[in-house]
């Protein structure tokens, strides 16, 4: 049994990035493992309509993996302040929702989530549901835990507020909510990215204040590298991997990784076990297993996740057909373009086209094709990925699409 | 008509320490006069036990010379904040109110400044009534309407910011509370004292946040001195008239004040006119009128009021009769004593006894006498007035009792 609790301690310490009273989470999984006791994981989500990209997903897999030592999970829809708006009208992206909305929004995070996430082991709460009913007295209460001396070391805080950057006092609001939602839930451990750690640690601020058995630990999970392996996984910056993207994209952008980037991927995204992935890096190490066949075992087990058991293989085959047809030369120059490039002007790169209008008459020919199929847009873009792209019966190029730097 | 406006822009003046946006209060009476439109002038109180003296009824008196103007006073007992209580436990004088408790106090306070206040011309409100139904949404949104930084130039908030003194986050809600008081109230002015500045201020932040149609204007009246000329008027400090002491207590406190404090409790406490007063300090100066006589002018008006119309007149009499008895000589010694000092202490000091102990054995023995009257309690202490204490037939001394300085 001990061996099993330090398992399952290295494994939620997997890939995070700073964990605050390791020795609770050490205590809850003997208690897990001795008595058969179950404790509260607390996340917390935006109530807007989620689209959520891998980054997202990396808060998701140390839920669930939590799930599998006993945790059940707090999964909290933040939808109190989205009833509240911006009424200084400052920020844009701050949309008063409606009860439907977030309700209709919930409904689409639980198709997505509970792709990682087991249902059984899943509370979803809104907070709403208690802050609404928490009253301006009640909020004052709260307020009145913490100095505003205090407030002001939140790192955005004591920037703005040295910088001369407006700061509103409901923003001072905003952390002790997220904090009390801890007091509610009797959370045992909340889970954040990195850049939450004040809001975070709120909840234990306020458990102790508000004179609660436990205070909660707290478990940091760093922010994931797009597919470019320097910037964020991000939409803007195109370099992600959607969770709703098609089973041939997916599989496709896994593989255009680089090997360093897998390894990193394998960490903060697989279910597989630190121990399988050691034995994987060994193999890689002593040259019995070729990188590229790790990567297909990571992109076979992501597009499964998303796609259903057995999705993996499927695009696999489709991947190799693609690129292993017989009039496709084996070696082609390769060029790395802009996410987002014109179709004519990477012909023109790549040497296939002398002019993008040429690009142009021959794709309204019928003479260009991209991984094997006729393009009949001239206006396509290309988006992060690698593609084959060919010219007449002869000429052919691989483009690598990079997320934007 | 444009004297009248004129005259009564005087008196609203008359006594304030600074007014913001004279121009709009100006405006007011224009619309009262030539139109007979009323506006509404709002004052906060505390909910506790009100157990007023002089100090407390310079600003009640403000707003009994509004309502001969075409005010409505909005009287507001803050009872919203005695509900919340402090959490924190820091504040021993922050006790919860129960909404039974503010009725009560506020009931007393009815009592007390009806006999200054018009009646018919008062609305008395509750903040509660409103605050209750704010919501912690509501809050959040009020508390968007300012920044951290433009609550840290609050005078207190930044001094203790300035040396480490810890500030509640919950105590830069109340500012923001009282402002939307007069959002909710629309009122057209607020009158509060000097140190009420920043949240007075707050009430036209607002207005003007809410897209009110007007801002208020503010009003503020200075502190009242104490009996002593120099300390402010002051329940510990000992040196104060509460609009409840005994008729005669009143008239002796009222006179033995200096002639120059004298012509400022006419300013702030008087509803004789600018004119009329104009007239008192003339006759003062040319010798025609004893400042004595002005000063017992001044003690009628103020125990008429306390005590109803003729009362001022009977405690003169009785003052008169005490100090003008035959065998009373009417030059004595005269000596200051500090507040609260033990009477047989006195008797030592002015010389009247030899020693404490011959002192309580002589005024057990019935031969003292403060104001004529024998004195049967030999614990008593002296609080401020005058007095004419006496041993025996023949032994006679004036004793000032001074607020503490």
């Amino acid at each position: 049994m001990e061996t099993q609790i330090e398992l399952a301690l290295a494994e939620i310490k997997r890939g995070s990035f700073e964990i605050i009273d390791e020795e609770a989470i050490l205590k809850l999984l003997k208690n897990y493992y001795e008595n058969g006791k179950s404790f509260y994981v607390k996340a917390g989500f935006d109530p807007t309509a989620p689209d959520l990209h891998l980054g997202h997903t990396v808060l998701l897999q140390k839920l669930a993996t939590f799930q599998k030592f006993g945790g059940i999970v707090q999964f909290l829809i933040g939808d109190f302040t989205a009833s509240i708006g911006d009424p200084t009208g400052k920020s844009e992206t701050r949309k008063i929702l409606t009860k439907e909305q977030v309700l209709q929004n919930a409904q689409s995070y639980k198709e997505q989530v509970f792709k990682i996430l087991d249902e059984e082991k899943t509370v979803v709460v809104f907070n709403s549901d208690w802050l609404n009913d928490l009253g301006a007295a009640g909020l004052i209460n709260l307020a009145s835990n913490l100095t505003v001396a205090r407030m002001l070391e939140r790192d955005d805080f004591s920037k703005r507020y040295a910088s001369n950057t407006p700061i509103a006092v409901s923003e001072f609001t905003y952390p002790l909510l997220q904090g009390y939602d801890s007091v509610h839930l009797d959370s045992d451990i909340e889970v954040g990215g990195t850049d939450q750690k004040f809001n975070l640690l709120m909840g234990r601020t306020l458990q102790k204040a508000y004179n609660c058995k436990k205070q909660q630990a707290v478990l940091m999970m760093p922010i994931l590298e797009g597919l470019d392996g320097v910037q964020k996984m991000s939409k803007s910056l195109g370099n992600y991997i959607g969770v709703t993207d098609e089973t041939n994209d997916m599989f496709g952008k896994v593989l255009s990784v680089s090997d360093e980037l897998m390894w990193r991927y394998f960490e903060l995204l697989s279910t597989k076990s630190l121990q399988e992935i050691a034995e994987m890096k060994n193999g890689v190490e002593n040259e019995t297993l070729h990188p590229k066949k790790v990567k297909e075992e990571l992109a076979i087990e992501l597009v499964d996740r998303y796609h259903g058991n057995g999705a993996g293989i499927i695009a696999q085959e489709e991947f190799k057909k693609i690129f292993s047809q017989k009039d496709i030369p084996t070696n082609m120059e390769c060029f790395e373009v802009e996410n987002n490039s014109w179709i004519c002007q990477v012909l023109v790169e790549t040497g296939l086209e002398k002019s993008t209008s040429q690009a142009r008459r021959d794709i309204s020919a019928g003479a260009v094709k991209l991984n094997q199929e006729k393009i009949d847009d001239d206006k396509l873009n290309l988006t992060t990925g690698e593609y084959i792209l060919q010219k007449g019966k002869k000429s052919f190029a691989k483009v690598i699409v990079k997320g934007k730097d």
